[in-house]
């Protein structure tokens, strides 16, 4: 397929019309995408995750300015929190990583939802896929990190940075957003604020409590002092990119880099499995008018959602035991 | 059904035995909410949303005493952020709302995702069902609200509160996380700090860009004080009380009661199918072994995802066009 080449050949407009398109969930972007899947694999997906205003978008913006220092090309994918009134992605790619703009090696994108369930983190995967056929050695990917959705997008990576910052209040919410669980990398940015030794003590304890770690990787602690302290800043960034490395390399050497890339093909294969059963039918649905009747059902009392969805469920299906 | 009529009078076993069964997806469960949904749909639902850190489970242990000073009787579901490896609920209810736990008229519950896609959105709907059931005159909700789950959790509410906070960093945050759109009303918390000024400047000017509100009600924007200064704590909490009761009126005199309630409908039959027809498949597919083959055909880029799940659903779906 001609797109296949184009994006195969770092087209960046070819890529960028096909990542909307997967977005808006065009079909002929879906054929695109078929094509285009035996041809990834080779970037290294990092994930960035962390609460509001903790900082993330500065620090990959100072990532990506590390990495093509090091020769490296980069892919950005910055993940708006949810509009789903508005279609998200205010902000947009506009305004953020402009420095980057000129630079052919660095090729970035926005994706918000547009309401539709399970369909952002679909998305992302499809737009970590183009970026990777494109050639790109890093993808990165960038999301506000508490809620099931975050955590799925974030499971497209092969390392999760988790980026907090001292003083958001109350320091055991981290523990509350369980994020503990899928860091590979903590980075305490502003490290230089009050409540920053608390907050590292806190991870600390937190991960002394844990028995084991997959492949021996314990997630490293990482202060970064504020950015404008530039000396500092500049130590903090080399450490964190050789770590994000360290930790690359360690998923290979221990074996684990095959864990990884299954758990991000069973979400992949989930994913997918949602939109191909549930879109038809709800499509059906609201067409024939049912959504509507069935929705008048419950307004009046007359049933429960329950038993309305086990009619639509035997109706659509075929299976032995249903 | 006898666990119906328990609940009906208000009994606290029965009821917590009853959501522990719907959030871990007992079957029997599930009939019970049919012979309970009848029953619904006379409590108030609230729901409290905020970045984490903004103080919103003080608030409403604070409204829940003044709504027991009001002779209401309160549920409270405390929806826990994702933590998909430890199942969550880590604080619970056990830590939090100790205040009130020896008063026959306030029920708590904490709910924590399991995971399960879409999953957490419908056991809260069920949860405040049960405690609509059991004559609850109000049922708040509280999650920490930026993604696409959390606002199908916050969408069971007939009032929506967001809970900001100054000094967060970023106050455009707020717009990013699109919780301008869900807003029924704003209460920015530790209105004494630096930066409160600020952040009730630029919502003033956010609502100002917004051409017409949906039955002319335009969130309020509460200013609540630092909750040790008791005396004007007092007063941001009775007017955010007042507030959140004018807007209910509100919303049965302009006719608008109809439609959150429909809203609701929707969501939770979108829901209830959801389960209803993905479940089923999803099992078999384990079951049978095929998951982990197309996973495999997928590691050994054999095949891509949207292909696989087009086999499966031309397999189990019966349908004219598909």
């Amino acid at each position: 397929m001609e797109i296949t080449k184009k994006v195969r050949g770092g087209d960046v407009r070819a890529a960028s019309r096909l990542i909307r398109n997967l977005e808006d969930r065009i079909p002929l972007a879906k054929d695109s995408i078929k094509h285009i899947f035996p041809h990834t694999g080779k970037a290294h997906v990092i994930g960035f995750t962390g609460s509001p205003g903790a900082g993330k978008s500065t620090m990959i913006d100072c990532l990506v300015a590390e990495l093509r220092k090091r020769n490296k090309t980069v892919g950005v994918l910055l993940v708006d929190p949810t509009s789903p009134f508005t279609g998200g992605a205010i902000l947009g790619d506009r305004i953020r990583m402009q420095r980057h703009a000129t630079d052919p090696g660095v090729f970035v994108r926005s994706l918000a939802t547009r309401g539709a369930l399970g369909g952002l983190a679909k998305a992302v995967g499809d737009a970590i896929h183009v970026m990777d056929a494109m050639g790109k050695d890093f993808v990165i990917v960038e999301t506000v990190g508490t809620g099931q959705q975050e955590v799925d997008i974030i499971n497209h990576a092969h390392t999760v940075v988790v980026v907090l910052v001292p003083g958001m209040g109350d320091e055991i919410q981290a523990i509350k957003a369980g994020i503990l669980e899928i860091a590979d990398i903590f980075v305490i940015n502003k490290a230089d604020r009050e409540g920053a030794g608390k907050l590292y003590r806190e991870l600390v304890y937190m991960l002394s409590m844990v028995d084991k770690f997959p492949g021996g990787w314990k997630p490293p602690i990482i202060r970064a002092e504020n950015i404008f302290a530039m000396d500092s800043f500049q130590r903090s960034l080399d450490e964190m990119t050789n770590t994000i490395d360290q930790h690359y390399q360690n998923l290979i050497e221990k074996g684990l880099l095959g864990d990884r890339i299954r758990r991000k093909a069973v979400l992949e294969l989930n994913e997918a499995l949602l939109s191909a059963i549930l879109d038809p039918i709800l499509t059906k649905l609201v067409e024939s008018g049912e959504m509507k009747e069935m929705t008048d059902k419950l307004l009046k009392k007359e049933t429960d959602p329950y038993t309305l969805a086990e009619g639509v469920a035997s109706k659509y299906l075929v299976m032995p035991d249903v």
